[in-house]
């Protein structure tokens, strides 16, 4: 297969039929459709475990991500309660060829969660959701996949700490969740990686072993052998399923400082990112980039004040919200001062306000958090979550929308705008058809393929923080040698020899 | 086989025989004794690669650990100059089941770089040494695995990053030895682990494949596939040659402030933590904790002026030095000082100074890095490098010198002090029966079992930052499930069918 080919298609909606000889999850086989679910099944199920469904209410929920971009056809859903019914539910599965999809919350974006086709079998983590325990002297805490962020959030805030991870569906994704994706978010740069805040999990194999893997005896030192424990974050469900986690939580700010600036140029925008470096440096919490053309799609939704150039009403070209996280009010906010003042000395900066309490914090945020949502709201979105490197933020989207208004129709009017984690180089592009809410293939062609090459040619990576699911996994070759693919491959068919964990996800295709 | 049996046997000195049937590195097999070394395989060698010695001088320095604990036997030794170099003499020794020791600074603890029987040919990294580049704007270093760690921080700090590992053999050690026993060292708790750290790898797999997982494109957020760098962190070159790395630096801190303070009780050490957790905080750069043995040992090695009780001239029971890393003299120095106040305010330090200047500073740290080679230079050194919870040092340390008080002949004169990480739980326990610089079974026999068993009662990790080699290898037993154990053969079977690779490290023997 050439690399480029694999490019030329997209399916969204319609869910991609697994039928021999083609291959799902990227392994060859022969003899590999996924056995058809039969009632001989959901009694073996119900024999297993109390909570098996098919009711259609529960399944059309189940089967629809809520973006609308995939739609599953899984005809049931089981809600375990141990790792150990987990185990007996895979290796029932794997035996008899029965795809699985995993889920947590439902709050992804790549199609992750959703079953495709011959994947009838929805695996849901909802009901292993206890905190099991969190030692107040180290910050290392011990739940279950299925509890929601915010639940895990808000207990450890009770204990003075934070949870290393933080994102806008922390309402409703689940722990579990946030690890198959390997979630980033806006804290990654103060915080770290769950690479290095996951201390131990708890895992049940495609083949229904259960792994301790450091998860009850987590330290932050341990070198017994090799961490397999991290090959599941990002798997996105594919080499086993998380059932709890041992994490290092940090602890909490008590001085939080904010500031939304405004910049008139790129230029600007990188050398107000140098200096809070040198300012703020160890308190830096989060540093959010958006363009112009986020902001004006906000400007009736949000408080102006912020926000608008006085002369003509119209939004700056560049905004930065900027937020430290510290343990002392007065250093803190005198390390603010002195970053704004140095920001305003050398001309960086053309309008900006700190927040002076917590609810002018919390409007700031309310802006920043809007950017999507707002987006979302005015056409079916053409999104994607991508690294690069910081200094070509600007020439990757320059370039972008001149290849847009020399493909695209010139009749067709469209917005292409931008936010992102600019600390982490995580950009979150954006491209919306006012009126369009649905998927139009000639645009897609005019975008996809372009955006993933000029990502990579400027050494970013195609896929930040929400994963590749069935979404990105098909450019996989472009960004790997078939050496590392092969491997990857190789430790998929190890572990599930029958393909039948979360298939057609993470692994591209191939076709034999 | 009972996890205990296995305890009762320690090898050291003359290496272990790899006989068949007898199964190295934990897998089964019925075919496996190595070959030997033929003059055949030397040209072979000599044609791949330039640099193929066999001079005694130089394979005498190659197979002896400087401890003297390890002496191996390797016949040859090749410093290929080339990933591609290294992958053809993985695919020939693969083929030809000649087993191979990569070899990193020679600066391990745990004879994880010292040949067992049957491994006759040493890969040396020496010659791999380049660093490659560094990205000024994210403080992303890429660098070839050969190269000396002090030799990489000094060209990051000229470039105002800090590589964020540091250890004493610093001088001597390499960033792929470093990356291979998954080094921890003082500064772990700032600046976290390797697993969050290392963006990407370079390795050559057993098999002989080359792989560049996100070295040549490292992103500080990627998911773009299965995590297989995270597999060569701590695998001690078991699975695979790491080559180079990409390696996030962080910002090098322009304030660093310094204390040295005594303690009369444990539990004045815990309330000092904790004031120093909630007053430095984000400046928390290191906390390094010592007894009052180790500190008698320094006496007369070191100036005595912040060490001593002034009333009887001996040492106090607890150190404990503080580092701050921060961005901000004043500030820091203030933050500094309120720790310091509420500890005497609190009264729960009874000795204490700050490092007015660098010099000051530095004789504080040759106080602490002098405790290693004072312990040393008594005896021979019983020396054990755990996690253990923090809150539990005190009485773990009690528990085992009652141990030896009731286990040892009566006129053994002993010594038992302990330095450690403190942030990060790792103690380093040490024994030394001063004057005999042989290792003794019948001490190791009280010390060894007992000590892996209250590390495990208390729920810490038998090895916390030296890696396992072949000291600590056949414990894992009782640290990991057989269903965990097994998981890690079938990924060393994968990539390495022959177990040419270090065999006898990492993965516990076990007989067929």
């Amino acid at each position: 297969m050439k690399a480029l080919q694999i490019l030329q298609t997209r399916v969204f909606v319609t869910a991609t039929a697994c039928k021999s000889p083609i291959v799902c999850n990227g392994l060859k086989r022969t003899l590999s459709t996924f056995r058809s679910l039969t009632a001989q099944d959901r009694s073996v199920f119900d024999s297993m475990i109390e909570h098996v469904t098919d009711d259609p209410q529960v399944l059309s929920q189940r089967n629809t991500e809520w973006t609308k971009h995939y739609q599953g056809n899984a005809k049931l859903v089981l809600q375990p309660e141990t790792p150990e019914q987990i185990s007996e539910i895979l290796t029932y599965c794997q035996n008899e060829r029965l795809a699985v999809v995993p889920q947590g919350g439902q709050t992804g974006l790549v199609g992750g969660g959703v079953a495709t086709a011959g994947a009838e079998v929805i695996l849901s983590l909802d009901r292993l959701n206890q905190i099991v325990a969190m030692d107040e002297t180290t910050g290392i805490l011990q739940c279950q996949a299925g509890c929601i962020l915010q639940a895990v959030q808000t207990y450890a805030e009770e204990r003075n700490y934070l949870v290393p991870i933080d994102l806008g569906a922390k309402g409703t994704c689940q722990i579990g969740g946030n690890l198959s994706t390997n979630a980033g978010g806006q804290y990654y740069y103060r915080y770290g990686s769950l690479a290095g805040n996951v201390l131990g999990l708890q895992v049940v194999l495609a083949n229904g072993r259960i792994l301790d893997l450091n998860y009850s005896r987590p330290s932050l030192k341990d070198n017994t052998g090799y961490k397999l424990h991290q090959l599941f974050l990002g798997a996105e469900g594919t080499l086993g399923v998380i059932t709890a986690v041992a994490l290092q939580c940090a602890t909490y700010p008590t001085s939080q400082q904010t500031a939304l600036l405004a910049c008139e140029t790129y230029d600007q925008v990188l050398q107000v990112l140098k200096l809070a470096k040198k300012h703020l440096s160890e308190i830096l919490g989060a540093l959010e980039f958006m363009d112009q053309i986020v902001v004006r799609l906000l400007l009736n939704k949000v408080s102006r004040i912020h926000l608008v150039n006085e002369d003509d009403g119209d939004a700056h070209p560049y905004y930065l919200l900027v937020e430290t996280h510290g343990s002392n009010i007065e250093h803190d906010q005198a390390k603010m001062e002195n970053f704004i003042t140095a920001a305003l000395q050398e001309g960086l900066i053309i309008n900006g306000f700190t927040a002076p309490n917590e609810s002018a914090r919390q409007q700031m945020w309310t802006i920043r958090e809007s950017a999507n949502p707002s987006f979302t709201a005015i056409a079916y979105g053409y999104k994607y979550d991508v690294s690069v490197p910081v200094v070509e933020w600007d020439d990757f989207i320059t370039d972008l929308r001149q290849h847009l208004t020399q493909t695209l129709p010139s009749d067709t009017m469209w917005v292409q705008g931008n936010w992102g984690h600019i600390l982490d180089g995580n950009i979150h592009w954006n491209l919306a058809i006012p009126g369009r809410h649905t998927l139009d293939p000639r645009v897609l062609e005019q975008v996809e393929q372009p955006l993933i090459q000029r990502v990579l040619e400027r050494k970013g990576s195609i896929s930040a923080e929400h994963g590749l699911g069935q979404s990105k996994n098909k450019f996989l070759p472009l960004v790997h040698s078939e050496a590392t693919l092969q491997t990857m491959r190789e430790l998929k068919q190890m572990w599930d020899p029958n393909g039948i964990l979360n298939p057609g996800k993470v692994l591209p295709p191939t076709t034999s």
